[in-house]
């Protein structure tokens, strides 16, 4: 989500993903990021509590961002999930080469990727929370956010295995196959 | 899923689970746990790597068991999902109080509720892999896996909320009411 990171901040983590890409995550140190970038090691500590931090800052600006899409748009609980996660997704086609390579690191480190599930979980509470605010009831919230991140995380995943792809539009495909999952469904 | 853990290693993770809910996962230690369950710390660490570790021990077995039931299961994808983990569900049930106090104990640790998303996501693939291996193609296997667990996510931490409750009949309500969701979305 490059686009919401200006200032050293921003370039600091643009570095930091650069360095985990070229020379492996293990590989890379604070000291190296900061040079590359063209600050003090201390000022990176200034920005992040470690190299790990360096790739997952977004997260706080993307879950405000997912709220305030459900918080001005109309419909049903998961059309409003859909919306949002529609924006998160054409947000990462202004710079999709980041958030393929930021994929491709995440995908090498078992620990990196534990962190991403539990970045994808802050995703689901902030958009309950977002349909609570906005007056759907708990059960309701809850199974909306669930499943709209559960789709999101099919749809990137797709999105990540075919280079070129779109990801609004990979994501929409991923939603209405859900419909037709559950239509196909005798019941 | 006690009852799939007999022997040593079922005694220890039951005393494990014992001890954190008294004293606090932190407080705890292995050595506590082996001398709790009459046996020498070495014992432990023959069969758990630490003392997390004894509190996500049911994970591959829980898999094997998803997969099985999906196996000798028909339907859509989204049924054999739905029937795998009601299955789980109805095991969970044998012993509710265990998996009551091993979801009280997971909600007070960022750590362990990270390593619990991660057994999710072990879920997740266990899944995709049975469904494909029944001739589900991929897409659809990965989309129905995911929204299988995030209802199964909804359905569990609704069951933990109400003591008393029934977590088939409430995984069972789970599901439906996703089909009311999407079958309420305008498209």
């Amino acid at each position: 989500m490059g686009r919401w990171e200006p200032g050293t901040r921003g370039r600091l983590a643009q570095n930091a993903l650069e360095l985990f890409a070229e020379r492996g995550f293990e590989a890379t140190t604070a000291a190296e990021i900061a040079e590359r970038a063209g600050v003090t090691e201390r000022t990176f500590f200034r920005h992040f509590a470690d190299k790990r931090d360096a790739l997952f800052h977004g997260g706080e600006l993307l879950e405000a961002h997912l709220a305030d899409v459900v918080a001005r748009s109309e419909g049903s609980a998961l059309e409003l999930v859909r919306a949002a996660l529609g924006s998160a997704a054409a947000a990462v086609e202004t710079n999709p080469e980041r958030a393929r390579t930021r994929d491709a690191v995440i995908a090498t480190h078992p620990e990196l990727r534990e962190r991403e599930l539990t970045k994808m979980d802050g995703l689901v509470t902030a958009l309950r929370s977002a349909l609570r605010a906005k007056g759907v009831p708990d059960p309701s919230a809850l199974l909306a956010a669930e499943t709209g991140v559960a789709v999101f995380k099919v749809g990137f995943t797709r999105w990540a295995a075919r280079p070129g792809s779109d990801l609004p539009t990979v994501l929409a495909a991923a939603f209405d196959e859900l419909a037709d999952l559950l239509g196909t469904t005798q019941r």
